[in-house]
C-alpha cells in the first residue's frame, strides 16, 4: 500500500521547534506535503504581511527533514483549490491554527473532497520558550529597542 | 571507502537560505557535522548573546536535510577541542565567517590535527534579500517600531 499523503499549511515566518514538531507528527501519519501561505494571503488573513518573503519561506521549509514536498499557496484565498491539487488523505491542523474543523469539512464536502480526514494536533510543543514566530519577533524587538 | 566528514560551525540564530546553502555545499563533500555555538561563546565573540537559546537553535539545525549530526560547541572558547572530538576530514568555512584559514591551520597543526583540510566556501548565496540573521532582525525592528 502506498503511503498516505498528509497535508499541513502555514506561514512559517521564522522557523521554530513548534513547526518542526507539527511536521514530524504529520510524518508519523504519512508523507508530508506543506502549503506555504503567500505573502498576499497572509496579509489578508493576519492584517500584516510576513517578515520573510514567500519564496524564502518556501526554501527553508523545503530544506526540513520529513518534508516530502512544499509549495506556495494561492493569492486568491481559494485554499480548497490548492487542497484539491495536492489531493491529500489527511489534513493535519496545528494546535492553534484558527481553522474550524466543521467549516473546513463542509467546504471539502462541497468540493467532493469528503474523503479527506481532518485531524487537529492536540499536543502543543512547549519544550522551548520561543515557540512561535511572534514570540521570536517580540524578543528581537525587546532586545534591540530597549 | 567511507564518506568524508565535513564540519561546519555557526550560531544559526535565525535560519535562512544562506545557512542552508552552506550545509548543502558541505553535503557535496561528505557527511555534514555541525557545531552550533553556545550562547556564552557567541556572546564572547559577538558582544551579545543570540536571540534564540542554544538548545532551540540546535533543534532547528538537527531538523535540516543534509545534517548528519549537530552538537553544541563549548562554552570555554576551546573550539579546537570540539574539532578534535568530531575529527572531521574537512572544515568548510562560510564566505563571511571571520576565521582566518592560516591561523586555524596553525591551531590544528599544534594539536596534531594537520590532516584536516580547511576550505572556504567562496560563493555567497544571494538569491534572497534577507540572507543573514542580522538582516532579518533589522527588518523585524524596522517593521514594528516605525
Amino acid at each position: 500500500m502506498s503511503k498516505k499523503k498528509v497535508m499541513i499549511a502555514g506561514t512559517f515566518d521564522i522557523i521554530h521547534p513548534g513547526h518542526i514538531f507539527l511536521i514530524n507528527e504529520a510524518a508519523k501519519l504519512g508523507e508530508v506535503y506543506v502549503i506555504v501561505s503567500t505573502d498576499k494571503n497572509r496579509e489578508k488573513y493576519a492584517g500584516e504581511p510576513p517578515i520573510i518573503p514567500q519564496e524564502q519561506r518556501l526554501e527553508v521549509i523545503k530544506s526540513l527533514k520529513n518534508v516530502k514536498k512544499a509549495v506556495l499557496g494561492r493569492s486568491d484565498n481559494n485554499t480548497l483549490k490548492t487542497v484539491e491539487e495536492i489531493d491529500p488523505d489527511i489534513i493535519l491542523l496545528g494546535p492553534n491554527q484558527k481553522y474550524d474543523i466543521a467549516t473546513l469539512k463542509k467546504g471539502l464536502t462541497a468540493r467532493g473532497l469528503d474523503n479527506i480526514e481532518v485531524i487537529r494536533l492536540k499536543s502543543f510543543y512547549d519544550k522551548f520558550e520561543l515557540n512561535s514566530s511572534s514570540l521570536i519577533k517580540k524578543k528581537i524587538i525587546d532586545t534591540y529597542t530597549k
